[in-house]
């Protein structure tokens, strides 16, 4: 009875409903530009190698220019019923050219053609991304230049602990976006491998080059096994993997600065274009660009998780799951690069408070490290000068003064080795300068290292 | 010089990108039946409470009624410049009420408004899972009845095991399917809390009454702290939750129909309407459905993975990063209430091939334990009759033959203990009717089961 | 050759290896108490359904009893190569009582046995963190009283917005552990479900009585279908998505009071006890068990995502794979439970410093919705409000004063409607009294959630 | 009262309970060999820049030494309360050599000294699944080798489409784990990178040589920025994902080999040494090892969730948090390392089935590829050949017949293309001869694939 009452209703209804439900082209048009690259590189090994003339591979090749000149014009008509953008191409594509359109699929079968769409296009957006990488990089080591004489308190456990540059501090992260960078160089190695040729699964009988179509797309190499090949999507996944690795870093960032627009901290003024007002509050300036950064972390490790889940288990070769690979990384590609791009822009107009900061020095006892290390280059062992300074800054705290504020012979209650010179030790500025190693937060080190990232920049321009 | 090149570009550029990257007008549109449902509540209790007049408030519901109507017809003018759903709405009541318009947001914040707009939201949306899901379980339940003398292989570790009626099977999955329904009831206790009147954080200075807005919406209760309103979003969590849970069962039944639609199974042939041909393999008649189905569970565990990244660590109470809970629930909605649609749309069409079912049946020896349990009913203990089994396993494997195959004289080697008798136990038909306990595979049972299932169906109606 | 090489090296070392890789013992043992207490129930239903003798049932309790008097002894001795807790257990019980220990297996299988041990014991843990989170909202209900009067900044977007109590604020997290307790008990509904009598996936011959089984065991209910008794692992993934949001309410009141120990904050001094100092600097006290307790998140949702992967596209039945399940649930447990109780233990002692939350309330014009609440009160519509206050904010930035340092007329300049009784409204003690209603931040209503709350804690006690 | 009640008990225990949560050493106590080593080096250049004298530096050296005899001969004692293995071993050492042990910890801080010692391990546990994963390529190309000339249906969407060899179906997998060893030689690079000499998060103001102690450990670089370098867990992250990959790949193979060991497929006989039976059902021969691979995909997906959730957000340097990062990748090191190993052994000894395989070329109609094929090479238009096709598979399917056993005049009726040698090109072995480009599934393409496979081996080795 039940069975009956719906069959008539769902019967109808599944044709649309399932239709929807596997369609693809309403999100996989975004790669027509991939898939007329492809297409045409294709006909064109087609036509050099015999399998169609030369003048066939002609046609298609100008039949495929005039389809992307349709859709870049807003001319061409998508129809969800074709399912999918090769589909939708290959349909107008044969109204334009006439039966040869239907010789451009020879050799090659969906599963091998949307492999090399959407690796055309995880290279192009990668691309993007290292490009925002570089940028931000480059604002980054702007910044610390004009902000290698501020300091504030550098924390470990968000407590204050050593006095460091707000050069070195920026640059820290100069160097995640930097890493960031170069691991996406190593992720596009495994990105640029043409699948074309691998057919449904097994290669084709047709004496194709499967070089020429690489070369035609500008990628240095093709698969090594069809059956991998129509099976594999470890670059979207490593994709998805760096992008939450450069989201991670961005949300720390964001954390950080706002924590600093907080009015206890102070270190920043957000810029009016990024922060907004409340509804109900007149007095707030919110900083919601790195809310919203710092929460879309989320979206892109949802999106990895995604594509793990989707792959776990998955027999060979191509199942119909594996398209659902794109929504997760065409979503994660707009969140990165948006993210990069926009931290890039707010942090070059970032306004930074180093008087806030310096008051900040005040609070902490963040000499303390200096008077052990003082101690320490004077012969006494490490672990019995971090006991005397611990014992020197429970003084200090008990009568409310800074360390700098004890006198000599109150320091040289904790240590005879103190003398008349710790004062110039206790300073700020001189903590900062003596931590003058490679890699240390001193005016040398940051400086080397600001002009090893701007080398850098350079040679990846 | 790098940040003045940029300066010019992307100082007018960020602009656009912040309003991009922060609107929300974009997806909470999809709110605005609750956005004005809420906001009629409201204007309704402000007039009740003497906040506003009465007629204020009877101005605001009609003026709300009549947004609502050009929403619904297709004429409001959606402004993504007014960035969310809020202050589109309030704008356009503005302009058909005039002045009075201003007031509907007395008393409220956008903290509070939106999370009682979700909640609605969510409310709805799990309702439609619930029926859906209702409607799943009377599909298996009919199935299950047509198939009640059908047997197949029941499998651990993909191995079979021992035969068991198809109606357990597909009973197996109504249980799912119904402990489903049942977990989204508990979830909805969470839900159905209003949070109107917790304002952005810490409450009102106005007279209202919280319980006539929780009324107005039809939840029965309001919020007990409104610093946990404004910041709790454990039921969207929740409700991820039981999506994810409901999308890991579809997923588990995916499986199986992709397992049988294979020849060597051979146990299912897959209606037309559900599955797709091969643009190169003419042959081909692919379990997309069921493919995709599968796929998309990693779809919302992705999206369960977003939510509880952004809510990790944020302090109180409202932050920006909150933004991002909507758009994992309203892709993870799509996918739960389509997926669970059609597969029980599907399923009422799939069509079961008993046949193959039976003849797989005489591959495995899945009457082994049959035997086992004879000899422990005869009091030999289980540890023993199971050896004798095993032995008796190997030597019909070793002739190539079924157990029911060996004569008695070769079964009694195994044991003294066996009878003419055990040709019976042997038969799968007996070994299926014999399992007559409650919850077991035998007809009385499943017969039991399904009678229960359809009691439950008439309760939740 | 290669193959060869490896083959004697191999063959030989794969025992050892496959032993290990597939064990259970090592982890499974934790469940001892659970799998003596599942047998002991068997054991008499077998007995008073006369499929053993009433005399062997009292032999085989018998033995059990002393087994676990061994393992709670620390005499018995596990052997690793039986695999698991059942077997080392059934294989000891045999030692002891002879051959009748062999009978315990009849009419069940380790298929149906793990599930009731491991539903056993996700049982007892889950009510160990419902007691631990009743302490846990009662220490913070302590604490409220305690700082009734309190007031600190109330934040959004992690800045200033309106004053509230630090009572306020502590029962905001009182509210979502007491929810965490909630969903623990619908969870436990599904957990309360006695799998015996599905033996391997069908049902058994032996005329068994489950319901017995399930009351010998204190459990409310049984399985309803056989082939889903032992295939389901909801209730643990139920149990680690509530675990999950116990770790991500913990996390939020960590991350706060991680940055109200910054000194620029300064609103708590940690214990001792709770905090740890630096190898290297010898001033710091670093809030180590909050830091911790909020990574430990992270491992908590790990042990949920684990169990999504493990369980997705599983077919029926029982798989092997689901063996994964007990060590993600053990250390997200051990996780779960110490948190909740060390941070109840921590907020008892907690040191609060209302002078800094005092101090800090003077920066940030919190009071500034007190003014348009003002504004709005005498009829303004309350944009109109919102507007005039920003203004008064902006003079008052300007200014570098409080609002309230403004004078009347300075302040009638923004609007007409002020008075002198403007200034009584500015107070931040007027502020949070104002907001009197049910939820609100105002002594009544907080007193009245306490109320409220120590009545629950009675109730669930 | 609630207080005083529990203020007692928990006090008391809190020192305990704290202690267990916060303590490390029962976990990194694992890290035991890096950290000495690192200490060697470190001690090594100590003495090398003077900072302390040679003699100092040797006898710190040889202190270490002694104290990895003792850890290594088992009479080392652990003690928690020490809290890392860092102090573990530097106590110890400071017992054997005196007080200028105390002076091993001049200029670094345990906040540098941990990252080079996780450093160190993860490398040379990456270095372990490096090895491995050869290994099991190894093992793949040589069962290839043997199966060149068997052949099985090639599935997509787990319908059978085409023939494929074995040789290449292994090969496939071969190329993942290929990829997989060179996704971790890229992984290497970012971990191969000293932090020593970044200290606590500032530098050092001792003139250090960074460079000396990275060539001491064998790492080929040093860290750019000191808070970056105490701040970075990018490495770990990057080996989690890259053994998520790994165990991705495993789990595909599983599916497989479960799916084979089904008595329906029948591709392959289980080793007993890598199967198990049941305790209820004698003749049961089941996969576990590959359930159970298959399911710890879960815990390595799990691992890598984690840490990804502790880094969200967290702001510079190091934090508590980043205590958590070991022990999901000593798990996940545990799973991957086992489960590779362990895949390779039981592949060197896995039975294939090749008459079941020839056995399922006779289903589903594999060579209709072939037929399209062949009208398209007379000319047609693919997708006409393909509709064609198609039309003569309806034909076949309707008299239950094979594709070649049509008739010519059949055959000749969908299209006149078609000639005698149709039914050469129809067979499945000149099926899988005909597809002899490079990267496809003929003898000739699969042998130049293995001696690549083989080439590559050679040169990692």
């Amino acid at each position: 009875m039940t069975k009956k009452m719906w069959g008539g209703r769902f019967a109808e209804a599944s044709a649309a409903s399932v239709e929807e439900y596997t369609q693809s082209e309403s999100f996989d048009r975004a790669l027509y530009r991939e898939d007329i690259a492809g297409s045409k590189a294709h006909a064109r090994m087609l036509g050099v190698t015999g399998i169609i003339s030369p003048d066939e591979a002609e046609t298609l090749v100008r039949g495929l220019d005039q389809v992307l000149s349709e859709i870049e014009a807003g001319t061409f008509v998508w129809k969800r019923e074709l399912e999918d953008v090769h589909m939708n191409i290959e349909r107008r594509l044969t109204e334009i050219v006439g039966s040869v359109g239907g010789k451009l699929h020879t050799a090659r079968s969906r599963n091998d053609q949307v492999g090399l769409d959407f690796r055309l296009h995880v290279n192009a957006r990668l691309e993007v991304w290292r490009c925002e990488l570089a940028r931000l990089v480059d604002v980054l080591a702007g910044r610390a230049e004009e902000h290698a004489q501020t300091l504030l308190p550098g924390c470990t456990h968000l407590q204050p602990a050593q006095p460091v540059s707000l050069a070195q501090h920026l640059l820290a992260y100069a160097q995640m976006f930097k890493r960031d960078h170069e691991r996406l160089a190593d992720c596009l190695k495994r990105v640029r491998v043409s699948p074309l040729g691998a057919a449904a699964l097994a290669g084709t009988t047709h004496p194709i080059r499967p070089d020429l179509v690489a070369e035609g797309v500008g990628f240095p190499a093709t698969f090594a096994n069809s059956m991998d090949a129509v099976s594999d999507r470890d670059y979207a996944l490593e994709a998805l993997f760096c992008g939450s690795v450069v989201m991670m870093h961005l949300s720390r960032l964001c954390e950080e600065i706002i924590l600093w627009a907080n009015p206890n901290f102070g270190y920043v003024k957000l810029p009016d274009a990024y922060s907004t007002g409340s509804s109900i509050m007149p007095q707030k300036k919110n900083p919601d660009v790195c809310e919203l950064m710092r929460g879309k972390t989320g979206r892109v490790y949802g999106a990895l998780t995604t594509l793990l889940t989707i792959m776990k288990g998955l027999p060979l070769t191509y199942n119909r799951d594996m398209q659902e690979d794109k929504e997760p990384f065409f979503d994660a590609d707009r969140t990165v690069s948006a993210s990069v791009s926009i931290m890039a822009d707010m942090l070059a107009v970032l306004e930074f408070r180093p008087d806030a900061m310096l008051a900040a020095l005040d609070k902490g006892f963040l000499n303390a490290t200096e008077l052990a290390d003082y101690l320490a280059a004077r012969g006494l062992p490490f672990r019995e000068a971090h006991h005397a300074t611990g014992a020197a800054v429970a003084l200090a705290e008990k009568k409310g003064v800074r360390l700098e504020d004890l006198s000599l012979e109150e320091l040289r209650g904790f240590s005879p080795l103190v003398d008349q010179d710790v004062f110039v030790v206790l300073g700020h500025g001189a903590a900062v300068r003596r931590r003058s190693l490679p890699g240390g937060t001193g005016p040398d080190p940051v400086a080397a290292q600001l002009a090893a990232l701007r080398g850098w920049l350079v040679s990846v321009r």
